[in-house]
């Protein structure tokens, strides 16, 4: 659709000197997502993948979770000025027998009905909704290879290597193997690209898979991880303290400040195979 | 409140080595806003300055635009299991000349009545809400001040230096003092966090200021700046193409990838000053 990308005149100024230049930034668009016709939600992202997106964003928010729960995806025909198609705005078909969302679907998972509303009440709501467990999941990882996969997302990064201006999601094998990487704007699409993706190769849940994101580690992107059954999460960037709480809490294991050899990790460390070479404990 | 951040045991992989200690996270709550009693928004955000975030929400939806626009804000009495005030329910009672506003409200900025959802529709609806113009703000400023405000946003960030996780958004004059440091887990609570202190200090429009983010520069960011009356709005890293194209629109000047004494300048260059300081000067 050649949009992902976006060329712009720049002022360039270093020091003294001003220069101009063309500039390729990343693109950003709004996109609608439909539910049996009816508007669900919009969000900013970079167009592309926007089948995988809206899909995986209904597998992030426990409303599909298998191939077959969707009957179809398409783009609506444009009503735009010109009567173009803006490819912005995408309705998903589910299949007779799965119910149609709540249209406040959006705030399930962070609101209560009373003034209660705090984080333990977010751990809640979505140890409720997710569809599978991943406190059983018996895969192992070696940090080594762990520690390479940084390296292994930002060579396979199109994209951020044209415009230095995005977020990226991908899902690797306990082996290191790259199974699916996406890009967008907004960290959340990147992974919701990767889940929707998953779910019409049907490959949910992704037992015995890592998820690796580039940035931080929120809450949202923990419960994501969750929705699609990764044992395993792994951040470039910081945790917060709620995303390090409800990864405790399921048993995914929270990988943060994956930096060259070192990283910390926040949850059921279980699953890092200890070095064959300890030196002390 | 003390919930800023939040202690984790941790474990610290660094090449072979393995050892157990106390790591600070970034704290991250559900913070739902009501409006005269009725739910808005629920944002997942890092405890503190939440009246500011509240007023600053209002005013980047173009509901508030002046402080007595605002008759009061408090916490919501507790209504939890244990009947305790969990802080993370705020209600802002309008004053009555203020209409109350649409509970679709987050969706207007990007939705249009048909098919027709895009980009250029997206500046339209900027557009047609933003309170003040910027484009006639003669404001001037030094682009060697401008190189020196990464370091100054950095050095009063007092939450990152423990946590290394999180957004900040700071308000500059144009030359160079730090008017209001706000930091956040998400982005764009930083920044209505800065809008709501200046709305509550009486400060909108904020003309001849500049505002600075520490990451990229989305649409959503530069919409903020908008609704602000902001002039001039600076990120350490990349914009997005929508952003670039509002900024245009706008008038706004929007600077990226400020780094070291280099920056790129994507609209609006016309406030930065030529000659760069003379040496000595």
């Amino acid at each position: 659709m050649g949009r992902v990308t976006s060329r712009r005149r720049v002022i360039r100024l270093a020091g003294p000197d001003r220069t101009v230049r063309p500039d390729t930034l990343v693109a950003e668009e709004p996109l609608e997502i439909r539910v049996g016709g009816r508007p669900l939600t919009v969000t900013m992202r970079t167009p592309g993948q926007d089948f995988d997106l809206s899909a995986g964003f209904l597998v992030s928010e426990g409303v599909v979770r298998r191939a077959d729960d969707v009957a179809a995806i398409r783009y609506c025909a444009g009503a735009g000025d010109d009567g173009a198609n803006t490819f912005n705005v995408v309705d998903v078909v589910l299949s007779p027998s799965v119910p149609a969302p709540d249209p406040s679907l959006e705030r399930n998972f962070y609101t209560t009905s009373s003034c209660g509303l705090c984080g333990k009440a977010s751990l809640e709501a979505v140890r409720t909704t997710a569809t599978w467990s991943v406190c059983d999941d018996p895969v192992l990882v070696d940090p080594a290879i762990v520690a390479e996969l940084p390296d292994r997302l930002r060579r396979a990064q199109h994209v951020f290597a044209r415009t230095g201006g995005l977020h990226a999601a991908g899902l690797f094998s306990a082996d290191g193997r790259l199974q699916c990487l996406r890009e967008d704007v907004g960290r959340h699409n990147a992974v919701d690209k990767v889940l929707g993706w998953a779910l019409r190769e049907q490959l949910l849940p992704l037992r015995g898979m890592l998820l690796l994101v580039s940035g931080r580690a929120s809450f949202e992107l923990v419960q994501k991880a969750l929705m699609a059954g990764v044992p395993v999460l792994a951040a470039v960037s910081a945790p917060s303290s709620l995303a390090a709480d409800l990864a405790a809490d399921a048993g995914l294991t929270l990988i943060g400040f994956l930096r060259g050899s070192s990283m910390n990790v926040y949850s059921a460390p279980r699953r890092l195979i200890a070095d064959p070479t300890p030196v002390g404990a």
